[in-house]
């Protein structure tokens, strides 16, 4: 996903370089003709409450981080994020489950994928591992005890563990299982980007777009009908047309991730393929038009997410179809909106129109 | 999986060695002090005509693999192996789907992860791409389109796509969603395993038999009802004490290939790790004493799995669970026996009792 809990240029030790803009960049806002929604600010006090109880959690009960990662805990918003992109939420509890979960699959991406620790070498077996904490893995004594030990002793591992139970108990085992199976989407997802790094391989615009609708936020778009308090049932969910609209829409959010997250990347001590960089490389264009072609491909993602969103919702008529890509189309307008007001953890490029 | 249809013990060109036994190899039989179950063998009528159509589809729809392939393709057994482990299937039509998919998963396993071309490097890139054209990956044109035509020009991934069709075709949107998602899981195990191999890890017993949870025979047997003609609830499948029941019986059918093919994967051109070879390793034992401690551990695991069965079949009572869970053990009875008696693939270890 990519929306991991460091924020600064260069990882632990450099928070105080998180608020200052490098030469050439820009204070962030919406990026100049990007296709994007308004949405309603959440409520501070709800979203203070949602921050509070995930602070308690991350640190009372899973011992998540080390004191020093406090603050970058802090800044990154979790409670506004869930409440932008969840405005329908049925309630606290549900609020924090969608937190919990986002701040698990933060804290695995960050220890295990990225620079808290982590690395693309040998990620295929510390994924497995952390994957292996969602469900129950079965063998026979003493080895199955000793597995769960070593789960227990990964803080990410307890945090997929704890956040996929409190999680399971407001939903049922059906949308969890859907879930995992979102998750293992998007461990595939990381395992492709880590082989093309260890390869020094730039994949074309084709196989890029295919990879980001795998390492994506549908693990937090698709579950907007168990955080609003409702089903949406496995025949509807697994009907093609609807998983079509799923793999639109995630593609979309990760490509704003993309273009938000830009300057960010390019100070990132290892590189970062995203979408600009593939444009830029794969066609031989300079750094601004490739960010505009960019640019364009998200544009075109929404409009065809919306337009297969129509067309789903006449092809399967009734309620639940409905209210459930409404949610999927909240939970990307306020995904776009928290990453446009992320101060601290974003700036736009220069060559971009001046505000 | 690590059944490919390579039988041999360097890939292509060597198919003269195949039926050679080496020095100090035993034939295949049942493996002294394994605990088994006899089955009944399958009528040789269905087993060609399953075989025919399998090679019908493997050659004319899928132009899978080129003519050198032949032999090994014929020598592997797919009729009689799915005919062994599917043995109330409803039909010819639903033993041909289980026979696509399982010849689907070997073409991607050989050409991507294992002799034929295939590399524990980069690994992550190819299997993501196979495993997008078991769905289909959305995003727009012209990138749709060219995605599309690359996954067309790849053999496996052409088999993958064409087999999930025709099994969709046969059951429903839900339990495609979830051959998908147990595919995935596959997938994830592979890049376990192949992380371990560009590192040089062996990794410790209760990490290995977790990750052959992950890289099983899973695909195969949770699709049972599938193949049988009736559809297993996903409110039924999807219960922790079903999922665990299925975790251990797909350990329970890799441990069976582990030790099987263990005189198959000494004489491979990487080093394999298997049961016996972890074991050997871990705890420092020589090769005959690790066997015998991996046949133990098989054993463990086959005797929970079926306890845990059991009391599965008391805690959700009803008919289609017992029938579910018949056809998970039925299937592993067959596995096991195909392997036992799969003298063209294996031979035993000659520090076994003598026959």
């Amino acid at each position: 996903m990519n929306v991991t809990f460091s924020p600064g240029p260069t990882g632990l030790g450099t928070s105080s370089l998180r608020a200052r803009r490098q030469p050439g960049e820009q204070p962030v806002r919406p990026i100049p003709g990007l296709y994007w929604h308004p949405v309603k600010e959440p409520e501070p006090a709800v979203v203070a409450e949602v921050d509070r109880r995930i602070k308690r959690w991350a640190v009372e009960e899973i011992d998540l981080f080390p004191p020093e990662w406090e603050e970058q805990f802090d800044a990154f918003g979790t409670g506004r994020y869930v409440c932008l992109t969840y405005p329908e939420a049925a309630g606290l509890d549900h609020l924090e489950a969608a937190a919990q979960l986002l701040v698990a699959e933060n804290a695995v991406d960050d220890c295990y994928c990225e620079d808290h620790g982590g690395s693309p070498h040998g990620l295929g077996a510390r994924l497995l591992m952390a994957h292996s904490s969602l469900e129950r893995p079965h063998s026979v004594a003493p080895y199955e005890q000793q597995w769960q030990q070593k789960l227990d002793s990964e803080a990410p591992c307890r945090a997929y563990r704890a956040s996929m139970e409190f999680f399971n108990r407001l939903t049922s085992d059906q949308v969890r299982d859907r879930e995992v199976h979102d998750l293992a989407r998007l461990h595939l997802g990381y395992l492709a980007e880590a082989a093309w790094s260890i390869d020094g391989v730039v994949p074309g615009i084709p196989e890029y777009l295919m990879a980001r609708q795998y390492n994506s936020f549908r693990p937090c778009l698709s579950i907007v009908d168990a955080i609003d308090g409702y089903l949406f049932p496995a025949d509807l969910h697994d009907h093609p047309k609807v998983q079509q609209v799923i793999a639109l829409a995630s593609l979309a959010t990760t490509l704003i991730n993309d273009l938000y997250s830009y300057t960010k990347e390019l100070r990132s001590p290892r590189p970062h393929v995203n979408l600009p960089t593939v444009v830029q490389v794969q066609e031989g264009l300079p750094p601004d038009e490739a960010y505009g072609k960019a640019v364009t491909i998200h544009n075109d993602v929404m409009h065809r997410f919306e337009e297969e969103a129509a067309a789903c919702t006449a092809e399967l008529p009734g309620p639940l179809t409905a209210r459930y890509l409404r949610g999927i189309a909240d939970w990307l307008d306020g995904n776009h909106w928290w990453h446009a007001t992320n101060t601290r953890r974003y700036t736009l490029p220069g060559f971009l129109p001046a505000q």
